[in-house]
């Protein structure tokens, strides 16, 4: 496995590829990662995993300067899972002068972009760029992060990429929890508490299964649970998976997806509802 | 050479091309296209133009209905050039949904920019669209619209795309008046009048070399005679080449830039000066 820090040295290793498959991660590397390049392999070769923490995404008092860098643990387990090559490069790499052209994405003010001003703008704009160094034929993304993942399957098609998304199923611990970086800022009584966003959603989609229409009221009362068990709530919403906006009548793929923070810890989820037609 | 409508046609057509020399326009070719063909040519093959009047950079009220549209004539004129493939989608192939999906450069409120709000966003968005479907080494631009070359340069940069730029010298009628699609709009009389833009740009290069510095005087003595002869002047201006921002202290490459409209006409044209060190 080659790590490569210099945009110039990758282009060079992947020169003629034409069947890369690429997963871009923030590093700090754990099972949903990791399935997303077992993903990655099974669709094409070279596999080429990125670890970069993208300071254009992070706002203004987020966890950017402490976000968990791992790098020798990373290629540890990146090695072990079949990846060709690893690109970790410095910000000064990616942003050799101030980024002044940015990728401008829909519903960048809605769910998490409503609290996080930028943050899906920053997002598209790194992964547009590290897409154009590694010309990848298909690239993976966690179902975890779903607008994100919309947005950036909106992207490909908007701008007409070349690429294939592959989308990885959200792994969670035994108690349901899902994997994130971030599970690591949470104290023990936290991570015995944070299990309940996924519980909170999985209730909601029951309701829905069961019948019940009123999207307002079930998220609110999802919200005052939380809200009683502890955690700031930015949001409790229930979706139409095909726009990620407020299901017209009729619907039937839905997507319930939750914010919400534990102490200082911000924890995202969501659950995938079919409602029969 | 091969006339291709469809974004799935030109991509097979295109399969494991490297090399390929790129030349986008909007149609109703002079020779300042043609001599961009030919630039290309040299850089790379295959050569492919394409032809496309998009509608997301022009404005309300402005000229979309009434751009002049010669396909026919066009082709002529590119298989004459050596020309391999012509791609003139229709506004529904490039534009299959809403584009909410948008490049957002810098400097688009900029001279032209503050007149054509929107303008350099829709070039950007739709030149990287062209882009990622033609896939090309070498792109080539004119330098009479010399804003939107420098837009596209620092996107191609930005973006990290594997593209070399390709700058084609403005070509001139035999009066110094630049070629244009828009010169067509212009009565008799407009069009004696129409090479006095190019004059005026030529006497602040005059200027400039023979050591005036006082760029806002030139440039509000420039607006003046232009005013003087029936033109609505919407800036003349005096710029870095570096930066297209006000040139600073002791910087010694700059371009004089106007834009003007003679009776419905908008035409602009710019001169590079270097001065002295």
């Amino acid at each position: 496995m080659q790590v490569i820090h210099r945009v110039a040295e990758l282009r060079a290793a992947l020169a003629g590829a034409e069947n890369t498959a690429f997963v871009p991660t923030m590093g700090n590397l754990h099972r949903g990662h990791i399935a997303l390049i077992e993903q990655a392999r099974q669709a094409g070769r070279p596999v080429v995993a990125s670890i970069f923490v993208n300071p254009l995404q992070f706002g203004a008092g987020e966890d950017f300067e402490h976000y968990p860098r791992t790098l020798a643990a990373d290629c540890e387990q990146l090695a072990a899972a079949g990846t060709d090559i690893v690109f970790a490069p410095e910000p000064a790499e990616m942003y050799p002068e101030p980024q002044t052209y940015q990728v401008l994405p829909p519903l960048a003010g809605e769910l998490c972009g409503a609290q996080r001003p930028g943050h899906f703008q920053g997002v598209a704009t790194v992964v547009l760029k590290l897409f154009n160094m590694v010309r990848p034929r298909f690239a993976a993304f966690g179902k975890k992060d779903y607008q994100q993942l919309f947005i950036l399957k909106g992207m490909v098609r908007q701008f007409n990429l070349p690429i294939e998304i592959l989308e990885g199923e959200t792994v969670r611990a035994a108690d349901g929890l899902a994997l994130s970086s971030r599970n690591g800022y949470l104290s023990a009584a936290e991570r015995a508490e944070a299990p309940r966003l996924y519980a909170t959603l999985r209730a909601i989609a029951a309701e829905l299964a069961g019948g019940r229409r009123d999207f307002a009221t079930l998220e609110a009362a999802a919200g005052a649970e939380l809200t009683r068990h502890g955690w700031a709530v930015d949001y409790v919403a229930i979706r139409s998976q095909a726009t990620l906006l407020a299901p017209q009548p009729g619907e039937t793929a839905l997507v319930a997806l939750a914010a919400a923070r534990l102490g200082g810890t911000r924890l995202i989820d969501n659950i995938e509802v079919g409602l029969p037609g």
